[in-house]
């Protein structure tokens, strides 16, 4: 007797809209792309809100890889699944994430790290099964950007890049906790894990150092200041915790030296979240002795060393890097969407513009312009 | 009706042989040097011991301050109190500390902190209190060393720069509590935190490298590398629980990438105990993904600068300063001194070399050599 044989529902390419990178810096392209069927272990996701942020910009103008489809902070719904995927079906409400959780790696099973090595962190552009692209034009690659691609009405990521989500859940608001919201989040609970009543200073107050404001407000931390050279966010930052505000261009004074007469001496913790290793080395000084943490979060543009006098250290400060807020996105970003919708964390208040996905590049020039927190793009039905 | 006037026993100006530094590099000279008394808050100390310290070198070979009186790992009995000292008496056994506890400041009162902001590192020479020297010879002052000098067969400290011990114990062994030996096992245990089963990685064979080695063992570490380029320190450091010795000049493959291969993946725990900022970049890169630590404790004497890129942190590694091994000398100091008295810890196995107290010199060219790991050095009775 032959044992009956299992039908793999095959999917079909998709040809759908998708906005196309094709070199640095150059404004995206609404192209027409084919986006192949998900292969074993991997997932096609109907793309419903993606939002814009500062490391997809910092990519388009900095990396190499090209033609390329950026976006990575998305929510979509499964469109269909690729051989061996058990945990999603068609219909899934979904979180992409950029850097992956297979739970089986020494890093995922550690119980000490979110950095999996199997589906972490991907920079050349391909899927990490077979290093190859799932999108093409005219039968040429284009490649991926951050294992999301989200920049596309359907996409196609490892099913260890997305996470099921709660269906009630407004897919327009919580996209926002794919990446930069629970980045914030992450680095003050998970990673500084701040403590009652402290000080806190946060180097620049885009939506990550925002939300890291907010984290800390949480944690009942005592005086939070942010500091940024574009004096509109003072006034806006108030309202996600930050309770004092430093533009070190109004300062003849070292930000550093000023944050330490702020604090008597020098914060608790404090959070790079510009991607400027100089302002690494100034938040490390802003830091006080015996304890001070001093938590990266961003990802330079220029310079890519920190440098700091070794006496920083010696006098009691630690330097710590954050990824993702050391969210494991499969084990802990569902209960981050629970506490979303028992109001227990604000998302919402970090979109500032709505826009239909065809003004992407409007998303991008708000961005550079210091103009927006989160641009939320919304796909056609 | 008045009252009775308190009676402070004033002690008198004591003439003592000490090892005076005349200038960088000198070798030291035996001088007869005028010992002040006491002042308030201060005790008066018959150095018993003294062993030489790698800081006292660097010092001695490279900063500015002369003539001087280095040595500040040592053991003696308390000679005089000045005015308002009640913790000691004359006879008390003491270690004297580089780095004092004054209970009360933000620091001491923290429970996270040894970096006392009273008592903390001296570095220009003089006492605490009113920033002059309690060494003249010929009514010129001498200047003190790490508010110790202990290269004086009396000297004078701040009496929060001291801690009574347990009068039953050996002086001329337990003096490397005051500094070597209790830095490194507080790096393992206080700092680092070292877990069951774990891998280190220590750069620098030296007495802290080997404590933090004994730390790392006692602790349970499975695997304690040691780096040293002195061919000669490989098969010493087996007794003190190194497992693995590399020689960076045996090899054509960085030294990282051999503990990268050696720990599959990078080292949990990683020491810089050189005082090489260079090494602290290689430290860093021999640590893990997710969790790797690195902490620093030297002292450098080129290049001040630690330099690494923003990557090493973003994948989840910590760089973390250890001074004096977090311990508050006197909360801690008496119970590690206990733990010696039961043999829990090994001391007088670092001790390579006793030299009478006029044979400094040699203890500084052994050293140089890289020919000793402690010379203690006994005072004329």
């Amino acid at each position: 007797m032959s044992l009956p044989s299992i039908q793999v529902k095959q999917a079909n390419v998709i040809t759908c809209k998708a906005a196309v990178a094709w070199g640095p810096g150059k404004p995206l392209v609404i192209e027409e792309v084919n986006v192949s069927p998900p292969q074993a272990s991997e997932i096609r996701i109907k793309i419903v809100c993606t939002s814009l942020c500062r490391s997809d910009l910092t990519a388009w103008e900095s990396q190499a890889i090209f033609p390329r489809i950026f976006g990575h902070e998305a929510t979509g719904i499964v469109e269909s699944v690729g051989q061996g995927v058990t945990e999603f079906t068609e219909g899934d409400h979904v979180l992409t994430v950029f850097t992956g959780e297979c739970g089986t790696c020494r890093q995922c099973t550690s119980g000490k790290s979110n950095l999996c090595q199997i589906l972490g962190l991907e920079r050349r552009g391909v899927m990490h099964s077979d290093q190859g692209t799932r999108f093409t034009i005219n039968g040429k690659p284009i490649y991926h950007y951050c294992a999301v691609s989200s920049f596309s009405e359907y996409t196609v990521v490892h099913s260890g890049c997305a996470v099921k989500i709660n269906p009630t859940v407004p897919l327009d608001k919580v996209c926002l906790l794919s990446c930069g919201v629970a980045a914030g989040l992450g680095a003050a609970w998970n990673v500084a894990d701040i403590s009652i009543g402290s000080s806190v200073v946060i180097f620049g107050l885009g939506t990550v150092g925002l939300s890291v404001a907010q984290g800390a407000k949480l944690r009942g931390a005592s005086t939070i200041i942010g500091v940024d050279n574009n004096p509109e966010k003072g006034e806006k930052a108030k309202a996600f915790g930050i309770t004092e505000f430093i533009n070190p261009n109004d300062s003849k004074e070292p930000v550093q030296q000023v944050i330490k007469h702020l604090t008597g001496g020098g914060a608790d913790y404090a959070f790079e979240c510009i991607g400027d290793t100089g302002m690494v080395t100034t938040a490390l000084q802003a830091c006080c002795d015996g304890w001070g943490l001093t938590v990266t979060l961003g990802v330079p543009k220029v310079k890519p060393e920190v440098t700091a006098h070794y006496g920083i250290f010696l006098t009691g400060r630690t330097l710590k890097g954050s990824l993702f807020g050391g969210w494991k996105p499969k084990s802990d970003l569902p209960s981050l969407v629970d506490m979303y919708i028992k109001k227990e964390i604000q998302v919402d208040e970090y979109i500032t513009h709505n826009l239909s996905f065809k003004e992407v590049n409007k998303a991008f020039d708000l961005m550079r312009e210091g103009k927006c927190l989160r641009c939320v793009m919304h796909m056609e039905k």
